[in-house]
């Protein structure tokens, strides 16, 4: 990495001692416990001597915090913030501050994990329940999802559920031309893989003759206009097809639903909720569809079940869906949401309550008159007189003044051809639409032109219906109510602040406060993604950086940072590989290989660029079956087209024959796709650039510290080697006069930038010296509790010298022969103990896969694991006949505060060992807020948002 | 207030609505409840119409959250962020990020209150006893408190204390000419009112002649003079004299500790252990003191004791000394600490552990030698060969130009007269020192020059005690572990960000996020006290306008921001008035009327400034009672100086007769001191300035939103009217040629300068209009408390028209007869309802005095009332015989875990009723960490720091 200079030559203070959790004394006792001599022997153990890095890591001098801060006080000030009305998708919006710094900056929050265990994650369910009211009321449809990765993503898997749910079985998709151009370019990336024709038109006039699947159409469209889409939303109905709306939800405050005017599905972006625009992202984007689509929405939606009391108790819902269980047959490969984003636009709107968003709306909508105004005044003539907050204006070629006035004032408008588009927000002033004014040849006042003014919403599309009904909207409207709802939530869960989340292949590791400062800066939050690039010089210095890097770390030659998560990194990775094929005049390479242990997205990933899965088996140790893999690559030889396979395999061992699999395709004329999903083991210890892969993504979200956010955001750049860097993910705003070979993945070209600040000041933090380091004690902590737990549950996997990867399985799948306990047993007992359960049933069912990684100390892990042996000896309980399995405290679990409470109680065992088993504290107790949650029962029942409450009314003011 | 114009014509945003709990709903309600026709009708039955403010309070437009901000970057943006090697008492110093962001930026720790309820307090008492420990085993003394407002006062302090506690009864204190001079500053505005004599000089030759009580000395000196003390303190011991030692904390680490030297009080400044200098503050001061003295010890002192099963809980302890009890004794008025600060200096230490910090030390030091040795190199003399981090050169008539150059290298250096000082700290580089180099006029290499370099400190003062040596220090050195230590201790305790805290006299309302954003940005956080005021314009435009929006509020006509505390305003106030006496040549002027109502602070801070305090009485009603004071105004007309007065009063009364009162006091002659803790009853209504008051502290802490911090910081401006104004406190670093006419009281200039940021933004915010109906709706949420509890538990005092001012008392005495329930019982048994008790027993013993403030909803304040109804059934049914007193959950509250856990549960009641009594929620339940503590018991067994712990070494790496 071409490092920064640093200003003095001062040694870098200890933050790798402080990300790294067993200190030096530790070690030495940890190493003792694997039997290892040396945390260099215990490398040799691990990895194969074939793949091991010849050089050190040499990525420059690790920077102390304190530099690091002002090393980035630089960059951005290279970034310059002007005020943005380029529209297109991207508002600026006011976070309130309360909700920055009590969820965007706490740990409580952005340290959580994806609510699968939904017992210990009951406050951000329901935040996200609120997103999903706050969506479904809005948009006017019955089932919403929380949530997607942007609007383009969700526009994408949009035509994909309308491709699967249609009556019409055509090949083709309607897209609006009002459409936004990086949803249309998405589209078509996503489209062309799969044979599906995209038509692009006027959805009032170009429709009627089209043979269609489904239409997208934007609600307001792209150029602000505001159409009644009804006639275009009946014609699809009549060709059994399905209507897609992407609307704009502060507009839907005013303006009839998508629902209303007949819609099937609507999707869209939350940011203007109070997300900064971020130079791109992370947003959440949203879908809602009617009812009868649910069972087909993608991504994850959160339900409302019962625990074993039968008390209300949320948790993700309909799970069984997509690559869950259809894995060969998926068509999504959806897995990371955005759910801290989601959070703050739920809570934005638990803020604002119905009447804050329609005054907000009403204040936006009214300016935008007023500019329209004066616009019209200065003689300009515009291309749609009904609007809601963005008008296009014909300027012919005025053009290039009326910008360069504009830069002058510090304002970006959207260019388009002949025209000039403005778009406001909840951020823009009087003073703003005056400066635009002059911008555009006129000094007007602004009092002077609102008193002409009059709103342009068409009549017949005003809003009548009531939304965010439910009392949460109306409860918390001082900022000390908001605060105490949000604090309520967050204690109910646990997240990485109380405690070690040993989540195989999830990578839990600190996510340190100084890499989460600088992205709510103005320079790094408040830049819109389709600025003028000289204005984000310091994110594009950035941007290089970390490419360089990350092409140092694994090997590879180029980087791409647009996908905005592992899955879509994947897509974009087989992309790639695609397009090298066609390009080579292969086009007919579409088997991809992928062994029996690969994550859900794989094969799903790879139906989405039109490959078709093969699926190859694995031996009795877990590894990858290279006898059966060559078998399967020779019969396939002419139309083997890659493989995809993790590594570290997802069993947590380096498979000895790595560089022979990547042969055994090379020779096939095929590609390796190489899962980085599990890259915490190898940075600094080997690259897969080096020992045969050709692509891989990097789950920053993993290994290089953005935090999980309770189950996004996450960035997936990909790495490829140089013969793949031709056909990385174009963007129609960065790509020269020639468009990329392969189109966009995201709605952002830098996908969601704001976050890449994290891993960037990660790296710069631990230099490669560290960043090895903390590799060699992630292996080390996961053969430390390899050690400590294989004589309680057998570790599954190891290799041939016995040692396991960054992470271990146990199996416990014997004991539920002899005690009926079953691994959801075990996992719900650890909450217990003050424990987020390991990985459960992944990638082996009924097994649990736990990842330590670096920043756990040697006493937490111990905590952990004398907590697995405190339950291994319950079990003998229940074996030795003791407890029966359905009276025991395992079964019982997680206990809550009714149980402990309950006078009747006459279990088998005492309130103290249900509740407060060996070694946990009573006075710091983390308390379940619900019991053992009902699965069946919520997806029988299925509930999706707040029902709507008859004494709202009450609640409001 | 000449407010700063706003850039737009823009409505502010609904900042007064998140301001404001109740809604405009809830308002009309809450009349009907109180029998009032309108705000303006209620405001009319509850002050005197004699003092109505006629004008409304205009301070300009208010601002909108968002513009407040950009507002105050551009105020920081007039300051500058040098490099100040100034020292004095201030260092540059590294506050962890996970610190910042956990603590300093965390609700839970910034809005808790003082520990006065141990229970729901125990985290941050935990915090407290670490920042004991940590200052015990650096000064090497047996008992430290936790803590004082700034190093200066902690002098002044230590001096009383040593005139109290020493056995040569002298009246002169001896001062180190080495002491920092705003030390000398304060102890001479101390000394003066109570006839002590100064005798500055150097305490190794001018101290054998001096007849004192005590001294004090400076170690390492102001100069940076490293000196071997023991023969002065040793000289002081002969005398019967009591050595007072200011040390260096961090220096500590390196050479022998005060209590080894033989020093019997240790004092000093926290500052440098991660505390931003903020431009004065605020920081943590500390003393320690020997075993002997600990009852003389002033401020508070955290202890150990037990809870009610005999567990281990912390509280206050020895509560019962200073103006607690010895009320007209009383001769140190020390009420407020420095909590919050105190809190981050202990975590600081808890991160770096004995080790980290002696690491720290040495590396300053390191470069100290490396400087001082360059230094000699370019031909300059040092003041002194044995230094820690500070060097001071003789310069002579180079002192201009080297301090141009410094300034051109953004560099502050200290100006003495012929000499420059460098006081060096954590965040020094090598290239300041090569910077300093320059600025002295020579071009060298820190590396060449670090060859020579040879550490200075005399071999015979080196440290060889351990501290630091309890586990504690030694288990949180990753950020996962530290993060996760603060989230406990947090959890431990009940905040704002958690339920209301009716304190009556404390004003806990809203802190909003918002305020208290721009007093971390470096441009507030970073500055030195004493830099060139040409550095910090953006603070001196806010200290103007401050004082000016201070001056509109109160009616006064000068403000001082100097005083760190109320208690400090009223210290300064009587100097004030003290000082215009003597002035008129009325030097007798001494006796201070003091209604039995005061606050405790009151008589204490009237004996400080020698005054002699004569008690007047106060009527049924609760008023002052206005015979007795102008009986007594007459008896002592001659020698009257004052009258301390809080208005509305500590019963929470407007009294009808405050003009009276007023009228006779000056018509004797005298000076009106009014208390202005009850501030936010008038803010908007009424002006003391307009009604007779000629002097007033105000507790921005209180009224004007700066959180309390777990009991500190505070600020107690004061304002005067005009005859007043020439008597504000005066500072050596502001005053012109003429000294003032009345020294400082604080260490720096503008007090806490950092926070002032906090009551600016909320004036701005609120605007005039805003805090005129903020102070309309406390009184509202008061009496719709008085309203609502009055059935059942009486309110003590109300106006002729029944009406409360901002706050009721309650009356639950007659219960005690009836039931044996005491007013303990019930604040206990709130903890088990989730609320904080509202303040117990001021100023009536036996009572409660409930404060809701504006901030609190509507729903908050009916689920406090519920909750106290709720409680007086239980009273009910121990009147009834169902259970006994002894035996009722009121005695067993608060409930606790281990509690419910206990199987052998026998109580009268069942565990529900218990642990959650009607409304409280089961899944959100508070659990207090420790039953009741024992008072008593921890004052007999008194333990005030972590023991040491045998097997430390353990734990430490």
């Amino acid at each position: 990495m071409n490092a920064p200079l640093k200003t003095t030559a001062e040694a870098a203070t200890d933050f790798v001692r402080r990300h790294i959790g067993p200190s030096p004394r530790d070690i030495s006792a940890m190493l003792e416990t694997v039997g290892a001599k040396s945390l260099n022997e215990l490398m040799s153990q691990t990895l194969p001597a074939s793949i091991r890095q010849k050089a050190p890591l040499d990525l420059g001098p690790a920077f102390s915090e304190t530099e690091v801060l002002s090393h980035m006080r630089e960059l951005a000030a290279q970034n310059q913030v002007f005020t943005s009305l380029i529209g297109q998708g991207y508002s600026g919006t006011i976070l309130p501050a309360v909700i920055q710094r009590n969820i965007l900056e706490n740990p409580a929050w952005y340290t959580a994990y994806t609510p699968y265990q939904p017992e210990i994650s009951q406050g951000r369910l329901e935040a996200l329940f609120n997103f999903q009211t706050m969506i479904c009321d809005l948009t006017g449809l019955d089932v919403a999802n929380a949530s997607l990765l942007d609007e383009a993503t969700a526009a994408a898997e949009a035509m994909a559920l309308a491709e699967r749910a249609a009556q019409a079985k055509a090949k083709s998709f309607f897209v609006d031309a009002e459409v936004h151009p990086q949803t249309l370019a998405v589209l078509r990336t996503r489209a062309e893989p799969l044979g599906w024709n995209l038509i692009v038109g006027d959805p009032l006039t170009d429709l009627d003759k089209a043979e269609v699947f489904g239409g997208l159409l934007q609600y307001p469209g792209t150029s602000g206009a505001v159409r009644d889409l009804r006639p275009a939303i009946n014609t699809l109905r009549v060709k059994g097809a399905l209507a897609v709306v992407a609307a704009d939800l502060l507009a839907l405050t005013l303006i009839a639903s998508p629902g209303e005017l007949g819609a099937d599905i609507a999707i869209g972006s939350a940011q203007r909720f109070g997300v900064p625009m971020g130079y791109g992202g992370p947003h959440a984007a949203y879908m809602s569809v009617r009812d009868a689509l649910k069972r087909s929405l993608p991504g994850r939606i959160v339900g409302l079940s019962v625990d074993s009391r039968g008390l209300p108790a949320y948790r993700l819902a309909l799970q069984t869906r997509e690559q869950h269980i259809r894995r060969e047959k998926a068509t999504s490969n959806i897995c990371t949401a955005q759910v801290l984003l989601a959070v703050i636009a739920s809570m934005y709107a638990v803020y604002h309550g119905p009447e804050g968003l329609t005054h907000i709306a009403r204040n936006v909508h009214r300016r935008a008159a007023v500019l329209a105004a004066g616009l019209r005044k200065l003689g300009f003539a515009l291309k749609s007189e009904a609007f809601f907050d963005t008008v296009t204006v014909d300027v012919g070629s005025r053009q290039g003044e009326i910008v360069v006035r504009a830069h002058t004032e510090a304002i970006n408008l959207r260019i388009g051809e002949g025209r000039l588009g403005i778009a406001l927000d909840e951020t823009t002033t009087q003073a703003t639409v005056e400066a635009v004014w002059r911008a555009f040849g006129g000094k007007l006042s602004y009092a002077d032109i609102e008193v002409g003014a009059r709103e342009t919403l068409p009549a017949g599309l005003k809003r009548d219906s009531a939304f965010l009904v439910h009392p949460v909207f109306h409860a918390h409207r001082s900022e000390t109510e908001l605060l105490r709802y949000m604090r309520k939530l967050s204690d109910r869960d646990l997240a990485l602040d109380r405690a070690m989340i040993p989540l195989g292949s999830c990578t839990m590791k600190l996510n340190a406060t100084t890499e989460m400062i600088p992205l709510t800066w103005p320079e790094f939050g408040s830049l819109h993604p389709f600025a003028p690039s000289e204005q984000a010089k310091g994110y594009h210095v950035l941007f290089r950086r970390l490419e360089k890097a990350l092409c140092d770390i694994t090997g590879y030659d180029a980087v791409s940072l647009q996908p905005n998560s592992g899955a879509q990194g994947e897509y974009a990775g087989l992309l790639a590989i695609r397009a090298y094929h066609v390009a080579r005049g292969e086009p007919h390479r579409k088997v991809c290989l992928i062994p029996s242990s690969a994550h859900g997205t794989n094969p799903a990933s790879a139906h989405m660029v039109g490959m078709e899965v093969v699926v190859t088996a694995c031996d009795a140790r877990g590894d990858v079956d290279v006898d059966d893999l060559r078998a399967k690559a020779e019969k396939h030889s002419k139309n083997l087209a890659a493989v995809m396979i993790t590594y570290p395999s997802t069993h947590g061992v380096f498979e000895e024959h790595i560089r022979d699999i990547c042969e055994i395709v090379h020779g096939h004329g095929g590609q390796v796709y190489l899962d980085g999903a599990n890259m915490n083991a190898q940075v600094g210890l080997s690259r897969p650039g080096d020992y045969g892969a050709d692509v891989s993504h990097l789950n920053l979200h993993k290994t290089f510290c953005i935090p999980h956010g309770g189950g996004g955001p996450g960035m997936g750049p990909i790495g490829v080697k140089a013969h793949l860097a031709p056909y990385l993910p174009g963007h129609p705003a960065t790509d020269g006069a020639v468009a990329a070979s392969v189109g966009p993945v995201s709605a952002a070209p830098a996908g969601s930038a704001s976050i890449l600040t994290i891993s960037y000041i990660y790296i710069l933090l631990m230099g490669g010296e560290g960043l090895t380091r903390a590799t060699e004690i992630a292996i080390l902590n996961a053969n430390y509790i390899a050690s400590r737990l294989d004589p309680h549950f057998p570790v599954l996997y190891k290799n041939a010298k016995g040692r396991v990867a960054h992470e271990c399985i146990v199996d416990p799948r014997p004991l539920k022969t002899t005690s009926g306990v079953t691994v959801d047993d075990i996992a719900k007992r650890l909450i217990d103990y003050g424990f987020h359960a390991p990985t459960m049933s992944f990638p082996v069912p009924g097994t649990l896969m736990i990842e330590p990684t670096e920043s756990e100390s040697k006493a937490e892990l111990d905590r952990f694991c004398d907590a697995m042996i405190a339950i291994r000896s319950e079990i003998t309980e229940i074996e030795a006949g003791r407890w029966k399995v359905e009276a025991s405290p395992l079964r019982h679990a997680p206990h809550t505060v009714h149980d402990i409470a309950d006078d009747a109680w006459s279990r088998a065992y005492s309130r103290a060992k249900g509740c407060f088993p060996d070694g946990v504290s009573r006075t710091d107790k983390y308390w379940s807020p619900v019991g053992r949650v009902d699965n069946v029962y919520g997806d029988r029942n299925l509930v999706c948002s707040c029902p709507p409450v008859a004494d709202y009314a009450q609640a409001a003011e």
